[in-house]
């Protein structure tokens, strides 16, 4: 009973800190000061990032309700393994504003390609500590397979960010080639579970 | 018990995300540098753009809040159906800030008239999604009835945008009355539960 | 079971929200540029106000969470009364704001005021609306006696509100009491229920 | 039950505060307007700022969580004390981003470790309050032991403040090593709760 506590408390924790930065990612979207067609215009490459970091925070929140499902307990590990994943989705906002602003040029572009990296490691590790904890017969491990996703993501990553250096479009092009693969929710472990009638 | 936990942090994940939208939206209310009353008076058009969406960001946490109440499980098409409707609210503080400082100008009164019927749309499909996976005999269909206010409200949408381009105010009571017409909350649902003894 | 379930949401919901108010308010004390012992002293009065309003923010929170405690079931007056008490207080950051940056002037202290008096006013309509709905013998009603302070705050809010068009200074005083009169924790609504051992 | 449920919402409305904290603090790292390295290089200072303020504000939401957890119920004491804990918390974000900002200049460095300060001080008052209501045979006192880290901290802020006036660079490293040193969760505190099984 403790650790479920412990286990509640984290995830609440979690949600609290995930649903603050899906929302104040808007307040990066600068309400203009005169109503034209131009001035909304402009904001449209600010909007196109604001889509697609929704989208990843979200998938990260699906993801990181079923990863937690499977675990039954909070350790220390687990707990600074989740924040650190925190810390990397905390940069959403500013990356996507930055990007956004210089409508998706080679530097903004690389550098939030670079959170998303840095995000997917995080994840990764936490998936690991969970795994490591539950030792041998870890429903999670069981649940992830292949994980072809979370090791396909990292080398997306890494190519849209080489990319950038010379079209930087493209790059735009592998990170929603990424989250439209992760969209599809993971099914893998929402399948295991309800086999198991858990 | 695994669906129910589900459908709660689900739950909290939306309320969390409808209190942040509800209140960072004050934010676009900017507080003037002197103290005159030209100053605040500039400002009013802003405030009653905030209290019509203050209003509007209520009536969906009540409705939504209504709505879940019947929902046993949650599947993945039920979040990721309720994620778009967040989604859509997400948007209010930016065209709320953006008809108020523009004094509900044609273009963002239209914006905003944009997005309330992209939301209504979204609570829609989130509605049917939910019936669909409730099957024959669907609790929420029954209490929902005919669903006169979900099929009244975007065709007031509609006619509040294409009203902006020839008398803007009109838009805004267009969007009014129908805030007006949902401020009843829905006792469809209400009374079926209090009805049958849930 | 039902009605605990609204209860929760509604508890969780407002708190929410509050902990959103108390915590953007900080926000409207923006950071300065340089680092100089003149640009923080220049900050000294938002500081003051926000302080103040931290207090009362926090009052509210804590006489909210027991009134809350001794209502049994959210009707739909409830919950709008709850929604009505959360926009006022949701105008907090904004007087706050405007009052403390221009070191309390008349017109920003006299808008604080008023929007304490609204919030004190929505205050007391949601204890009505609670002690209505418990009837004859209500919990609230007999744990809140005479309700001493909740009468003498609008007054001492309306005194305020005169006295910025004489000495400014003095309305601030006026708030002030209130919060450290209000700073005892409502111990008539706890004492009782630690009498009836509930 | 009753005083349960107080803990569950105090604990929830922290959790609340303390994850809008840590997440409106990357606010303060302003989206720069072009998109040069230059102008990404600037915002080192502001990042490194924020990386620390994450991980003490991290600490104190661990430290908070396993502190509460020995705690059986919520007195107007406790309530409060936590409440001073929040305020001082809140204040993060300001100096964050004033000493970011002004990369690591004396005042601000110094202003910052003046808040570190008074946090520890309110974590204190907030330990001992629970304690005193604990009686004899108080969980927290024994999980705590000697308490060498709690005594240690505000020693370290102090040096680090007074540190300012010669060298701005240590006082950094002062409240850096802090940080590490807690990093370590408080394991007294965990060991015992395994230790009695709790």
């Amino acid at each position: 009973m403790t650790q479920n506590m412990g286990k509640n408390r984290l995830e609440a924790f979690s949600d609290g800190v995930i649903a603050i930065i899906i929302t104040i990612m808007v307040l990066e979207m600068k309400v203009p000061h005169d109503d034209s067609l131009e001035a909304i215009a402009q904001l449209v490459p600010v909007f196109m990032s604001y889509v697609l970091s929704f989208l990843y925070v979200a998938i990260y929140w699906n993801n990181h309700h079923h990863m937690l499902h499977t675990c039954a307990r909070v350790t220390g590990g687990i707990l600074w393994a989740n924040l650190h994943l925190l810390f990397w989705l905390s940069l959403f906002p500013f990356v996507t504003g930055w990007m956004g602003e210089n409508h998706f040029a080679a530097l903004p572009s690389a550098l939030y390609g670079g959170v998303l990296l840095a995000a997917a490691i995080a994840y990764w590790i936490l998936q690991q500590t969970i795994i490591r904890d539950q030792g041998t017969e870890s429903p999670l491990k069981t649940a992830i397979g292949s994980d072809w996703k979370g090791k396909l993501s990292p080398v997306m990553y890494v190519l849209g960010i080489l990319s950038t250096f010379l079209w930087p479009s493209v790059a735009l092009a592998f990170y929603a080639v990424v989250a439209l693969i992760w969209l599809v929710p993971d099914r893998r472990i929402e399948l295991r579970f309800h086999h198991t009638g858990t």
